[in-house]
């Protein structure tokens, strides 16, 4: 195996520290648009199986150009979601095999914005699913934390745990603290903003997909392991349109336990315009203006050695078990910023967002996974990933509610 | 008297459209950075006492310069207050006379910026009272709505009113609201953060001037014509250092009748780091995170047919009545925007601001009002100027509380 990262920010320095501890491939290259960043990942790494290239992710030639050049069988990409398709688009021209972990990305219903779909998240890639699958090659789309073991547990519930699945309902909380700041996000405010304030998708067998106003149906999910009640809503995610793809189910959706502080900085943000990415004019120069809310906060990937606590993700499923009664349970995945910092020099979402795509390549590089055509990870065997991850030191759980 | 008003934003333009109106004065310069905009102010007034310059009102000399050639002997100084020293100094090296609606800014007290005063709103002017006074000129600065016709009221009350003052409360509020927007402020952002999120000064008779943090002693006060209750907090605002240096008062605050919904987006915007006008890399240029809050909204000047209601600007005293028993009274103005919109097509807020230093012009054009020195509105007599305000239209009222 063949490796490209693209993308030397948080997840992508975090997914080198991973992935340098496996003996799993031979090669891997790190490329970003700032050569120095991609450089810095490398020396990190400290083996000679690494190496750092300079690459426009906007630009599907140029990353088609490095892949042949590279002679690459396997592209990670690791940028945010704007440039999921020109990555995708030239990791397919030069034949290469595709992983990322966010999909293309939305466009509202022209007329109703707050109750159908117009271009949903994925609808970019899957036009291109016969494409790929008559060439034999397997882009695995959205395999991170959430999008990816998040759905890894819907596809284990169901095989499994479930004779019948009714909801499904994706819930990510936190405990996470940063010192020092009155506000700092631990995850990329940009990505937030994108996620929080698209108008959310939830799926319904009888009504297929369809858009809320952001922020709805808000509810207190108890998290595991001491992290406790947190106020969830509605977001847009990729996993609403992964899962009904592949399992049989009456309703999905994603809550993101925001919190209330958070909920109300979203909601000012977007009251402001500061969420536009149309730039506008100040003082003679062109800038958007949620560039500027990202360049106003601290990089979330340097925050590790201030921040403490303890982040989740994972499924809550509903239905009847495998005895034919109801059953509720939550399979989840708690990740300790102390354990990621100590053992990685990474903080806690990052890395949890990182592991799952090295985990995924290991398993392609073993065979263990293989297929082709625009999968998402519910399309694939769930137990032998989620033994991997336990592998790597990140073990799962399941609590019955 | 020969004019020049610095400034054709939306309070400078009010002003044109105001003295357009009256004959006081021979000759008004209307003058803008952006020629443009002073041109349209000019030429909505169709009078050929009016003229455009273009003037950068950062640069003294250049003031000084514009107002020799001219032959300017009132400077009405209309910019926003990063802008007040150029101007008036430029103003008083050409041996004009000054008026503005703002004093020099304030910089928090290196390490208790939220208990004591570092430079105080007006300290630097102040500090120029010796040369103004010695060279027979006047520097009436605060002369608009707030501060401006809010000391005039205090004055009166404690000439008039009141045998003795205890508390005077600058109380400001409105029922205003833009139609068409989500979010859409009736006065400047800039300034309004600069107001707002500066720690808010306080008088006392016995322990001088000190600050709180933003947003201290919310009242919630209930305001006349029909506006009713609104959320109000102290924030640093001109009246608090004017009143104690003419009037004997044991105490004074303004409180701004923000509201809630302000007052949480004004703290959202602090947590953001947005208000800061520190410049911040941004895709390869630098702005000034507050001026891109600024262009992310609605100019509101421009937003005068899409407004309606009231808004209200008043001094509420209390004290012992000239009975000897305890009075508490809050002289008010209240402008709604439907009359201004209609008589001046101005939106209320800026109009109400903008007739104050007209009616100070023209008491001093007269005579009625002269000075040396820098001094505030309750400074000078404030029959006078209550009495002409009401013949520009705009009366004044009184209630017991």
């Amino acid at each position: 195996m063949r490796l490209l990262i693209v993308g030397a920010g948080g997840v992508g320095a975090a997914a080198v520290r991973i992935a340098v501890r496996r003996a799993f491939f031979d090669h891997c290259v790190v490329a970003d648009r700032d050569l120095a960043r991609a450089e810095a990942a490398v020396s990190s790494a400290d083996d000679p199986r690494f190496a750092a290239a300079a690459l426009d992710a906007s630009d599907a030639g140029a990353v088609e150009a490095l892949c042949r050049e590279l002679r690459i069988t396997h592209v990670l990409n690791a940028v945010d979601p704007r440039f999921v398709m020109p990555v995708f688009n030239g990791a397919f021209a030069a034949g290469a095999h595709y992983l990322d972990m966010a999909m293309s990305l939305s466009q509202p219903h022209p007329e109703r914005p707050y109750e159908k779909t117009g271009v949903k998240l994925g609808d970019e890639q899957f036009a291109a699913e016969d494409r790929w699958r008559a060439a034999g090659r397997l882009a695995l789309c959205g395999i991170g934390v959430e999008p990816g073991l998040s759905d890894v547990f819907a596809r284990y519930a169901a095989d499994t745990l479930f004779a019948e699945v009714h909801d499904v309902g994706i819930r990510d909380g936190s405990d996470l603290v940063v010192e020092g700041y009155e506000f700092a996000p631990s995850f990329s405010i940009w990505t937030t903003i994108e996620e929080c304030l698209n108008p959310p998708v939830v799926y319904e067998k009888n009504r297929g997909w369809y858009v809320t106003k952001p922020f709805s149906e808000p509810e207190t999910f108890t998290f595991p392991a001491g992290i406790g009640p947190v106020e969830c809503v509605n977001v847009e995610h990729e996993e609403v349109l992964l899962i009904p793809r592949w399992i049989d189910v009456r309703r999905v959706t994603f809550k993101y336990g925001l919190g209330n502080e958070f909920i109300e900085v979203l909601k000012t943000i977007h009251k402001l315009g500061m969420d536009s990415t149309k730039k506008v004019r100040v003082g003679g120069v062109d800038v958007s203006p949620r560039d500027v809310v990202a360049a106003c906060l601290p990089d979330p990937a340097t925050l590790g050695d201030r921040m403490h606590g303890r982040t989740c993700a994972g499924t809550y499923v509903t239905g009847l078990g495998r005895d034919g009664r109801p059953r509720a349970t939550y399979l989840y995945h708690v990740v300790d910023n102390a354990w990621t910092m100590r053992e990685y020099g990474s903080q806690a979402v990052v890395w949890q967002t990182a592991v799952n795509p090295v985990v995924a390549l290991e398993l392609l590089a073993a065979g263990t996974w293989s297929g082709a055509g625009v999968l998402g990870p519910e399309a694939l065997p769930p137990r032998p990933f989620l033994d991997l991850l336990t592998e790597y030191g990140a073990p799962w759980g399941i609590q019955e509610l």
